[in-house]
């Protein structure tokens, strides 16, 4: 298997930890450094780095931290103010826990991680085989690497997969991220702006949808980036399922009870400071949506 | 009422016809000078207007190549040529059928622009009646001036309305030229990205949906802006009246014998010579779509 190098954005390296710069892509694939916690929540405000990557990097600013002798309830506390839709909560509080069990924490953390690496490819397994030879897959935003896996474990099985990624705005990752990695791994992709998506099932170039989720919830609800929910709705009334690639459920009862983070007009109105709007018009930008577990045809779990 | 530059965005000045170039909107409001029916194709292609101003433009320049002897045969067959999924035929086959007659063509066409331009009025005002105080409406991509009219007229009979415009990827009309209309008109407006159309219905913060119509077939069914199909399978979703500003209907019998017109990929790739995405990656757009009648809560007709 290749990896994407959005699989695994995040490195330690002595005690520097090397953060992948999302926001940079796919002109340059470059890694900025964070000494210490601040420099990590900052990055992670800054959504340098998303979704997997930054459990990667909450991890690694704990072992960070505490080799820096600081005190981790207060890193914590740090990590879990950074954005509200984001459960980190499940990881600082088992790091608490951790450290206050005795554990070394260090070796404890670094063997989560990798159980988390091979969970994630078990991840992409299943996924490749709920596919079908010549399956058109619509994505959407990014699934930190996992595509490009599942497209070569579907190839192992003998089946080739194309894709179509909506460009998911306002940050592009779709198109930034998505299409880059597959492109780069050899995989056929299309981009589209997120309003061709009817069009495109209407025409029935697509078989199946798949996105990942930012956070699950009981009941089976999940929040991921903005735009989702609307695919799920049309995927509905299109009749192609729509799966979704799950991090671990966390203690929320259902999706309503998941905040949604609102982030900055500007960063919907100025593109790498072109203004794309007028300048005083007011704008509205959610994060995240909740899409409910009734439009999602199968979860696809972590197992830890 | 006040008239938005995008109610009338062609003028026919001595022998030049002006022409509002909406690409450069909202930074500069300027105008293109077309001096035969050449210049005016070329700034049908490159969407230098759209819509209503696409209709003006036909009519001018129709008026011009009489004025300079051309064979208005050919002006018609340049013209139905520019853009598959519009209907200039309805005008190009009046015209020439105006000529074929003897009738004093020039008076005719401004004759047929003055109608034109009292039947819109009617539309803005037929709109509005179907407003309710407090009424949110949700619109996409640009009607060419009218949702200021119809803000004004529900002001007049003491509805205060207000609007959020998707911002319409990829040429961004809804950012560019609708927000920028409404708030130059003093009427509230809010911009949302076109992934959260759903996500808004969700909060009921939107009572109504207004698009406008590129083309209207005789069944009902209507081409408008890609990812109009779309927010009409949303609104269906969370039962959101969905109504269309339509011009004449053509001779197609159904949307499904509409042609989209597929623009070249760079469009969606590059805004305003910045990459938005990797370099030699496929992309994919269609410039239209067709939204079915069953879709379609209310049809507003230009009474023609």
């Amino acid at each position: 298997m290749k990896f994407s190098p959005l699989f695994w954005p995040i490195q330690l390296k002595g005690n520097i930890i090397y953060i992948l710069d999302e926001t940079k892509l796919p002109q340059k694939l470059i890694y900025i450094k964070a000494k210490n916690y601040l420099d990590a929540c900052r990055a992670i405000k800054e959504m340098k780095t998303r979704a997997v990557g930054q459990v990667l990097l909450v991890m690694y600013t704990f072992i960070l931290s505490k080799r820096q002798n600081k005190n981790l309830a207060l890193v914590a506390q740090a990590i879990n103010a950074t954005r509200p839709t984001l459960s980190f909560k499940f990881l600082t509080e088992m790091v608490l826990g951790l450290e206050k069990s005795g554990a070394p924490l260090e070796k404890s953390i670094l063997g989560f991680l990798e159980m988390l690496k091979g969970k994630r490819i078990e991840q992409a397994q299943t996924m490749a085989k709920l596919l079908k030879d010549r399956d058109v897959i619509l994505t959407h935003c990014n699934i930190s690497g996992l595509l490009p896996l599942v497209a070569q474990f579907a190839k192992k099985g003998g089946k080739k997969i194309s894709f179509y990624a909506t460009e998911t705005r306002p940050y592009l990752q779709g198109s930034r991220l998505t299409a880059w990695e597959l492109q780069r791994a050899g995989i056929p992709v299309t981009i589209i702006t997120d309003n061709m998506v009817a069009y495109l099932l209407s025409l029935g170039k697509v078989t199946k949808i798949i996105v990942g989720a930012d956070h699950l919830t009981l009941n089976g609800d999940i929040a991921n980036k903005i735009g989702t929910y609307q695919i799920a709705v049309v995927a509905k009334y299109f009749k192609i399922p729509f799966y979704v690639i799950c991090p671990p459920a966390s203690k929320l009862k259902s999706g309503s009870e998941i905040r949604i983070e609102i982030r900055p007009d500007d960063e919907l109105k100025i593109y790498q400071g072109i203004h794309l709007a007028p300048k005083n018009v007011k704008a509205y930008y959610p994060a995240f949506d909740v899409t409910p577990h009734k439009l999602i045809t199968k979860h696809i779990y972590l197992g830890v």
